[in-house]
């Protein structure tokens, strides 16, 4: 039975997160699907991210951007409770990937967390979607990062 | 079939961005109709978003005026948490435009983040109802801004 | 058909603003009930608003106040997101009237703040239960405000 | 017919409040039947308090303890809205007392405003629960206080 | 009848509290099954505790790091919120184990803290689920702190 993975980004972040997800859940699971979703910011994501469930998806992953200020940040936090609700409500995953302006002080180093960040979390949600609870298993507790190196586990 | 918009402003707003919305939509489409709900502040949005979508409003845009106390960051944070709760219960898109009056030192620098900002949400608020989770594809990860200029995508 | 309305206030309030809504209302509406429901503190109102909804009532008004602190603070974030979930729940207006202690340094501007908040608040209760969605068309955007001058429309 | 009371308490608070709103309670109610629950922390209290209600408790009072840090103050924000979302789900008061470290530099006080708070809050439970909606008006405005001195009606 | 137990971690991670947990609760409940769920970070933990409830796990605990950044903290609140509501909707015990990069400079002091308060509430879980409400009664009000030195009943 092939595997529906949905993707949902926006056209407010400077770095094309949606393709790079989309293109690595393909290269992950061969008998995957994928379906995209675009909106204009990340307080559009959470009714993204149901509408695709609603629409058959197992497992969706968002990929947003926000801004530097305050209100960025709560816009943010709103966000992350409505993906968070989703999720309760409807028993799937949806992995919330976002990208923060103040995590970096260039456009370059910005994009390089992106790119690291939207990848290695596209893999995550096809190790939970196809092969379950037990897939990061091995990785529990050994401080992995996404988009910063490893932190590794405390000996 | 034509399709039915909601458009939810404030009596708190010190620019008339209900009406800018309202017209923006029936230009971008000629078959959609509007029907409007005006409330006194944020905190009420997301109810008038909600009985607009109960009374079979496709897709809702509201529009809020948010303060500079850290008392209106608060509001702004629950009504945005609201707003989501709408959508994910709907299932319906809910474009949530706010103005802050701290984004700018003088009134007609607000207004023209306002007018610019409620009339490109209009726009994005068609474009999901009518056209779908395509329809912003082509601009995805390109880092569009509303009240603002764009960003850009980062190459 | 009379309306019914309800209005929830507290004991920890230093204003009897319950009582000016009720009087506010009746004046108003000389058709509609008045139901009140008296509690603690504004961390009990939204309860007090759901069994006043579920009672009946075509729409609430909730008055609180809050204290100086961070603490109080939080509990009106709190507050606020409970009033508008259950406005969200119901499809009826709630609408939340809180005087903060830190709005003003002397207790008759905080007095004069909440009778003229309470006043006005419960007057467009009226004009949403029984006028409905285009009751405050003519205001919106025109920056009024509730326990202070008004802001007035940016030319 | 009997009133059921419940109360949940934690072992991270430093007083016994549990204890004092169960004979608090008795002593206000003779007719009322008091359950107890005992949970760790504060983030806990939701899910007892739900418990309690499933159980066939008429209202419930929970108990909590609140460290200084900002941490902390995040974990009660986290719990006060759950407290208020059983509330809105069940449509029973839940009064959520809790006393926070930073409230006062030494012990003892800590320790007479957790009594204070506990024995009043317990009070006001039997008045919602037993005498219902309208028990608490006469109090309506006049700046009751748990924990400390009541503040008055601003006159 | 043998009680089941879900266990929920992350990769994120430095320190396998996850099998600390496990162990726990399996030497201290010599009939109980417990189900693991790893996840990526904190805001996986929600879903992850839905599912394990909704494959039928008597209550669930989750074991979750938090790094030092404003953001961080926001994701703890988003989190926090998560497991309340999750506890909410299913009237089961979620307990939410949290430790945080802040609480300590030092590694071997953040392990430390990360294995004491893994343990401590994992026999938590096992009290509430298997013993019941009243189980941790004679603790109640008695200062247990998870991670630190109890603070002790205040005389």
């Amino acid at each position: 039975m092939s595997r529906k993975y949905g993707v949902a980004d926006t056209t407010f972040s400077r770095v094309d997160m949606g393709s790079i997800a989309d293109k690595v859940i393909r290269m992950e699971d061969d008998e995957g699907e994928v379906t995209r979703y675009t909106v204009p910011g990340i307080k559009d994501l959470p009714v993204a991210a149901k509408r695709l469930l609603d629409a058959g998806c197992d497992g969706v992953i968002t990929l947003g951007w926000v801004g530097r200020t305050q209100l960025d940040k709560y816009s943010y936090l709103s966000s992350s409770i409505g993906l968070i609700m989703v999720q309760i409500l409807t028993s799937k995953h949806v992995i919330d990937v976002t990208v923060h302006e103040d995590e970096a002080d260039n456009d370059q180093e910005l994009k390089r967390i992106a790119v690291d960040r939207a990848t290695k979390h596209a893999r995550n949600l096809v190790y939970l979607v196809r092969d379950g609870k037990d897939a990061l298993r091995k990785y529990a507790g050994t401080g992995l990062r996404q988009g910063y190196a490893n932190a590794g586990t405390i000996e």
